[in-house]
């Protein structure tokens, strides 16, 4: 029992600390998505996709968060745009304070669009709210189309479902249907978008959509 | 400061019970190993392919993981063998207690390999002994080579490598040598295997290490 309640405390201590990180995003009219998926399902790769593509239209801005090294964060620094490194050193997931801690060195006026790229867990990341607008879950063809069913709370809580290297589905028995309507039986409010970022198929959807969502929020 | 010591406090209690696991294994002369990985890495489809190969030379067991549903165990029992499933029902890794709780329901004279599928997550199980021989750590081609430099600690905990998936090396920019190189680094007794479970390349120098383990535990 203790247990639980000590759970449900922190989860609460984060909830209002993602409430203020989400004040500070509409105050300042930045659209923000927490970007979450198992370890090499390609979140880096579609962001390096999206700012290559986006970067004359819409200003981005990135936080990178990893148990450690800051790899990641040099692959989006290269676009020069702004970018933070977190560094849980250990932890399975970002939480709004680590989030929180970093926001000082953004300059959130000339950001239109604000990326929080979460550690690479289909887990822990789903329970805890950053302060985004919206979640956006990455499947990938290889991790095998039964994600939806087996890690059932991150699908429940997200917004989006991407689906990527879907230029692999030729070698695998991936069965893409089941996917989908296994993810839309949890969540039937997801938005769904199967993409590759290495030909660059149906990312055209996605970043259409995207400039969408920056826009409303503009309004 | 307290966060780290009620963690301490649970890894400490875990420890003491995976104690008494391994005691149980050792005692029936048990060879165990505790299979980890992302989602979708290929856990599952090993267990089938080690189980469909040896199951006449090896009396085979399992524990499988997962935050919920019975899919992988009902994939497992297919092969007649014994077999439990854990929900863990929202926890991102299996504790030596979970195991321990199952332990009765196995007739561990009539038992060679004990084979525990931890839940789908390359970080958080890294640091929790069920009472296993072995740990073994899986990635999977599609993946991507950053994993060990990004996902040490498991890498570190672990004694052997299984590289999966390798039928799509064509289809990515996969870095064999890097990620082994990597993986050594981390930790130089690494034994590393570099398999398919598609088409079956490299399983058989699996199956031979894992007969001799077997073997070498019954001396």
């Amino acid at each position: 029992m203790t247990k639980v309640r000590v759970f449900t405390n922190i989860l609460k201590a984060n909830e209002n600390i993602a409430q203020k990180n989400r004040e500070i995003f509409n105050k300042n009219k930045v659209y923000t998505i927490n970007l979450m998926s198992s370890p090499g399902s390609g979140k880096t790769s579609l962001l390096e996709r999206t700012i290559d593509s986006l970067k004359n239209e819409l200003r981005i801005a990135v936080i990178e968060g990893d148990l450690q090294t800051t790899k990641d964060a040099e692959r989006i620094e290269k676009y020069n745009i702004p970018v933070t490194q977190i560094n849980t050193d250990g932890a399975c997931h970002l939480d709004a304070n680590m989030v929180a801690s970093v926001l000082d060195s953004y300059n959130f006026k000339e950001i239109d669009l604000f990326v929080i790229e979460n550690v690479g867990n289909l887990v822990c990341p789903a329970g805890y709210d950053l302060g985004e607008e919206d979640r956006v879950v990455m499947v990938s063809i290889p991790e095998g189309d039964d994600k939806p069913i087996k890690y059932p709370l991150i699908f429940h809580n997200a917004n989006v479902l991407i689906i990527n290297k879907i230029d692999l589905l030729p070698y695998t028995n991936f069965n893409r249907l089941k996917v989908k309507e296994d993810a839309l039986n949890i969540n039937p409010n997801l938005k769904i978008f199967e993409i590759s970022c290495q030909t660059g198929e149906g990312l055209e959807n996605w970043f259409i959509w995207l400039k969408e969502q920056v826009s409303k929020k503009k309004r």
